[in-house]
């Protein structure tokens, strides 16, 4: 059990909007109803304390992901200091799905990858003086400039494409 | 100007999103048409200098105040090292107006003020180990409070009736 005291119906509400999630979202991966995610914001419901687990691991994942990818990029600009970086988002779950089928587990949703995409953004801009850009996959620009470079699919062959959609 | 790339469609909704506000609520905010916002976040429309300027400073001001307040707490948790605040949040902008309203001109609605008590109550118990809830203000609780230990209102006799809240 936690120490801390469960969450009210106003956070739980702050806690899906910080998440970037719609109400249905919230249903479908806690596999309640929308009918009770409302009552739970509106505070006619308690919280179910495996959703409320489930909902601040999803907030912990993505503060772990935050904090790994900008270690990771300060490290990289130790050796390599241009201040732009791109970094690749899916427009689409089905898109999500396709690249990142090891993420699914921890992170299901695309919104939820947007949203750690964001949050890092944010903290590279403060700590690192480093601007990140969020760019959007485009399957087909993608595929052409895989093409192009005689590139196979791989985070690496992302990040190239991505860091080119920059120019 | 800022050396910082302007926000494309991704990154605006994210923004907006992450300071949990409505499409109608950022028009009402940057005094453009809601079809404008759902432009700005389709990409059909660049986000005006204007706008971005004012949406990341409201950012900006909700991560400030998280600093202070996160401070302060750290401050009196040194005095006090009682493990469990209270933290006023105001559930209608009415309410919000009438006790706040040397808040308005920077952070005008009472869901950006909700939205930076979430980001104090993650940090407090990240990095303080304080667990901090927000507790929505009932303006007949709290008169009733105040009469009934001789309270005259103040930010202070608010954070003593929260505190009441919590027991």
């Amino acid at each position: 059990m936690s120490k801390f005291a469960p969450l009210n119906a106003l956070e739980t509400q702050a806690l899906r909007l910080s998440l970037g999630l719609s109400q249905a979202q919230i249903a479908a991966l806690t596999k309640h109803s929308e009918a009770d995610v409302v009552a739970w914001e509106e505070g006619t419901q308690a919280l179910p304390q495996q959703a409320e687990k489930l909902l601040l691991e999803l907030d912990d994942v993505i503060e772990m992901q935050v904090l790994n990818t900008c270690d990771g990029i300060e490290a990289l600009f130790k050796k390599e200091p241009k201040r732009r970086l791109a970094f690749v988002v899916y427009p689409s779950q089905a898109l999500y799905q396709q690249y990142n089928p090891e993420f699914l587990s921890s992170q299901p949703l695309t919104e939820l990858y947007t949203t750690a995409a964001w949050r890092i953004k944010k903290e590279c801009k403060l700590v690192l003086e480093v601007d990140v850009s969020l760019v959007a996959l485009d399957a087909e620009s993608y595929k052409a400039y895989r093409a192009d470079n005689g590139l196979s699919e791989s985070r690496e062959s992302r990040a190239k494409w991505a860091a080119d959609q920059l120019k």
